[in-house]
């Protein structure tokens, strides 16, 4: 099968074997799968991975249990022990023992198949659009900061970056009611965010007026933007991984008595009923859809200013 | 008036004038004073400070309200201005516009007298020895991560530095009938300690191992092994503030979805109920007591090894 090859920094088009199925898992043919900040990340070489990368997708099982096969499906992308303390105690997506899709010791969707757990699918009902479907993942990630943080009505609410995620965290939150501020320049950003948010350009930014402030732009100059935005007893949310060591004042931390939550991946079931009856649609963010056998283009195309989603067509 | 000054990172006993009291203020004569780690950091230039140190006291109102003048008082050490927006929604120790007891543009309690806002002021019982009300300030600094930080009595509660401030804290936590570890090699420490309270070594401590864990060092040796014991999704209270820039992960705070809290001045009503009937005694804690006229030789008593809670006589 054609995939993308992620080595020593390098990506290129392959052919490789179609994976073989391991017990438990099933063989799903991706149809569409989402480039995602952490796949450049990962490119960049922020972690060691060698292989197909690629974690956000919708397809269809091939091989698997009766119940799945022939059915669309999208996937949670760590896969766990579910035996350790960690997994018993419900927390799957700390497993010490886990391997995560297309990031961490196991190969991803930017290929004609993938396989995962049969626990790990999610079917989506074939009337959601392939190019809904495939925001599935990341809206999890989105709404994972309402499963942590207690995100009030009467809340002030700062986004900071709105990319690819920034995107759908600007629906999730807008739609819980919050005053909701977003920082950015750009035009290409602001036109896609849902009518009724604000927008700021970082030098506008008040200090200590947010109650809650969600970092999502991964580097020291948007972190230094959320820290100094958020309100003393406020809680700020590390949305993003940095790639380099970004500074954070603990002291300050400790007089403005701060709470900081970090957030990862997130509630499939949730994202899934959202997308089915549109009250997020992510139709606006999709820039590009290009077919598998382009996907180092696709990849460079999405890095391009003022593009936010690019989608690799991995099924004809 | 007597009274420690320090400026410029040199401490001296000084005559200076007994203060005039502003409106709405009281004039204390302090009774007894505790040394905090707080106070070697500002002499160490922590925070720019020049002036009377000290803010943990107890005394008696000489001028004041009626209902307070005689009174046996303690009291909170930011002084705020109850009208901006921040005081108004109830975070009145955050308020941008407050100073500080002994540590930020407010003369403190290692002096004769001293004076505070009336609505600072708590009055104390006269059953409650002076010995006991003088750890009202640093144990209502303890009890704030109890208010901030839901720790269940099936929680597995970590506590990194046992000094004056992490011996109140052990004592505040043990109560609520977590396991909790303390993590010290000192016999000092150790025979303070309540019983049923495990301790480790740092070299001992396991990694991902507990619920939450209370960062009381205030260095990055302890913040280390603070860290490093915290489980995926746990909680990382920071209460001790860190002199020198101390690293910080966010990367793996966003993997881990850590959630880390700044924890600094705490509730005073409770803190008083706990000393009164015995639920904290804060006596075995106390290691010296010495004069005002010799203050000096007590804040470097205080800084001895081994030596937990020195007390300044400021009444004869």
């Amino acid at each position: 099968m054609k995939a993308v090859w992620l080595e020593n920094g390098q990506v290129s088009l392959r052919d490789v074997p179609v994976p073989d199925v391991p017990p438990g898992e099933a063989l799903v043919r991706v149809a569409l799968a989402g480039i995602c900040s952490t796949d450049h990340g990962l490119i960049r070489g922020m972690y060691p991975f060698t292989g197909i990368p690629g974690h956000e997708f919708v397809g269809r099982v091939e091989i698997g249990p009766p119940e799945l096969t022939g059915r669309r499906v999208v996937g949670v992308i760590s896969a766990s022990c579910h035996a350790c303390p960690t997994c018993r105690a419900g927390r799957t997506s700390h497993c010490p023992h886990r391997n995560v899709l297309g990031i961490e010791q196991r190969n991803g969707v930017f290929a004609e198949y993938t396989t995962l757990p049969v626990r790990n699918l999610y079917s989506v009902p074939e009337s959601v659009p392939g190019e809904v479907a495939v925001f599935v993942e990341p809206l999890a990630a989105a709404l994972e900061v309402a499963e942590q943080v207690h995100i009030r009505p009467t809340d002030r609410v700062l986004l900071v970056g709105a990319g690819k995620l920034g995107q759908l965290l600007a629906r999730v939150l807008w739609l819980g009611g919050c005053d909701l501020t977003v920082v950015t320049r750009s035009e290409h950003t602001i036109r896609r965010l849902p009518s009724g948010i604000h927008t700021l350009t970082a030098e506008a930014v008040p200090a200590a007026a947010f109650d809650i402030v969600v970092e999502c732009t991964g580097n020291a100059g948007g972190f230094a933007i959320a820290r100094r935005a958020v309100r003393p007893a406020g809680t700020l949310v590390l949305k993003s991984t940095h790639e380099r060591q970004t500074p954070f004042d603990l002291t300050m931390a400790v007089v403005d008595e701060l709470t900081v939550i970090g957030s990862r991946c997130g509630p499939f079931s949730p994202a899934i009923r959202m997308l089915e009856d549109g009250r997020v649609d992510p139709s606006g963010l999709i820039d590009h859809t290009i077919s598998l056998e382009d996907a180092l283009e696709a990849l460079e195309v999405s890095q391009q200013p003022g593009v936010c989603k690019v989608l690799v067509r991995c099924a004809p």
